[in-house]
């Protein structure tokens, strides 16, 4: 697999340094492990919010980390959970008297993990307390649901939360209602490789596809007859919605996305018909993002995410955000594309 | 080639809807032309740009149309100059008293059609001038060099300067000055595929690598044997100082991206390579950019390019900005990666 890459398993570490070398005003990267914090810290009083995961994501999670979002984000080798140690360190780097919320996507290894973590800054007086992301739709049994793109509307909802000052309690259960009203789904055009392993995860025919495809490369639900922009935006939106039991007038934030290796040109027109068709439902959109927000490699393929909106949620989604890979300078002030 | 569209043929209209539905505050559609305007017109006493192409390259030019950028882009079809009629629609429409500064990629089919649009519209009455970018370094011949990523550099300069009410003659010397100080150099690890065309525009053997790619999927201007990150940063990096003759302790603006398809943990470890070798030969890095910002459709590979600054070139690269793809809230505010 020819990568814009060295030497593989060096990888995590030199992306991590270009983003340290482009952004110090945001963020600092701890040389001991590859955790990464915000260039200044958050103050004494504000609750400080900690994720991390498998590299492979990005702009998960680095990318989040800075005003308005994450404290520190631990980034494990590509695929791979960081270890306990690493998230602990994260931990007692960020934690302030007002506490720590762990934002875990629900896969094995980096609940072990980072609840592992969790446990031990607890046993050394830090008052920490975590949530679990289980956003995707396309697997039935809800507590077997992985953690995708909802995980990134936690860290700016929960962050923004953090940031007016509310209390650990609050930070919690702000988060767990983004989790309880979001839901991801995503569909796999061609697969994608890791550095280290140099073959691609699973093998796709040029007319097949995989509908519900996870964020490691691991196969989808379904392999399926490729289908065009609009088929695809219906099966995606339909998943979502009856599963959330969206209602005719629910607002609703969008994330439409590609999945690493997906063109601009195929995120915007799977936007235009991921739109067109839930406000053909009679839903309405409040706000959208259209990118790369929790991407595998370079895999080619597209995620739309729905999280219902209420008032409040509204009001933390919009507020003031200054990281690497999202700025909200502004009420309605979209993420840039480039 | 499975991608994320409808109907053949119909990427571009589709893409262009998306951007509008998404952007309503920033860009409109015009629907006769598949021609994006400014949201809000600019005043009357300030010099409009006007520029475009053929389409593939996202978030050019569609991208950059907004406050601090251009006035007008004019989509083509994909790798495919827009038509005369067009191109002097959109100068018609933005035309302000102060005059109206085209922008042109130096290829053929766009040069004729850039060309006799802006000859029409003086003969309509408009006061109109252009310019040429040829920054694409590969190519020795400098008449021959191709317009790529320093094209986004004038439409970010050029635009500042208008936007303080600068003169048309004026503008336009700030323009060339971005050109004459500007190159950019590509790679590709893999091809692209047009949509109408459903191949690949050539094929690489699995340990084959294009140097000196163009930015439609043409052939490169040598094909070589794979090589890591840091050896391709440095001999694209030296291609590039050799021509500009960059001295040690020159100040210059780094650009570093993705050809559409390439992932951001390669954008960043590549970034890194860039960066570190620019700087070992004494290069001040003032300020850069890391994304996608002149791709080829859903090619992976890289392209760095570079622009020596001075200090006007510094205070109106820094200006604000407010498009969908680039985004300056003031001094040193990066243009987001997601």
């Amino acid at each position: 697999m020819k990568k814009l890459l060295n030497k593989p398993g060096e990888e995590v570490r030199e992306m991590l340094e270009g983003m340290a070398l482009a952004f110090p005003d945001i963020i600092r990267l701890d040389p001991q492990w590859n955790n990464v914090y915000r260039a200044y810290k958050k103050p004494n009083n504000r609750v400080a919010l900690v994720s991390g995961g498998g590299s492979g994501h990005e702009p998960a999670h680095a990318g989040y980390v800075g005003y308005g979002m994450l404290d520190a984000a631990a980034a494990g080798a590509t695929f791979t959970s960081p270890t306990v140690p690493q998230v602990l360190a994260a931990i007692k780097e960020v934690a302030t008297s007002a506490g720590v919320l762990v934002i875990i996507k629900n896969y094995s290894g980096d609940v072990m993990n980072f609840t592992s973590a969790v446990k031990m800054a607890q046993a050394q007086g830090i008052k920490a307390d975590y949530v679990i992301v289980n956003d995707d739709v396309s697997i039935s049994e809800k507590e077997r649901r992985r953690g995708t793109t909802i995980t990134v509307l936690v860290h700016k909802i929960a962050g923004a939360a953090a940031e007016e000052g509310q209390p650990l309690e609050e930070v919690k259960r702000i988060a767990q209602k983004v989790i309880e009203n979001g839901r991801d789904i995503g569909v796999a055009l061609t697969p994608c490789s890791v550095p280290a392993a140099g073959k691609y995860t699973f093998e796709l025919g040029s007319d097949e596809i995989e509908f519900g495809i996870g964020i490691h490369g691991e196969p989808g639900v379904q392999r399926m007859k490729y289908m065009i922009s609009k088929e695809l935006a219906k099966m995606m939106v339909d998943k979502i919605v009856e599963d959330l039991k969206l209602q005719k007038g629910d607002e609703i934030f969008l994330v439409v996305q590609g999945t690493g290796g997906t063109p601009y040109m195929e995120k915007f027109v799977f936007y235009r018909d991921v739109r067109q068709y839930v406000e053909s439902l009679g839903l309405k959109v409040f706000w959208s993002w259209i990118g790369e927000f929790m991407t595998s490699l370079e895999m080619q393929g597209g995620r739309v995410a729905i999280l219902r909106l209420d008032e409040e949620l509204k009001r933390l989604l919009i507020a003031p955000a200054y990281t690497i890979a999202v700025r909200v300078t502004g009420p309605m002030l979209a993420p840039i594309v480039s």
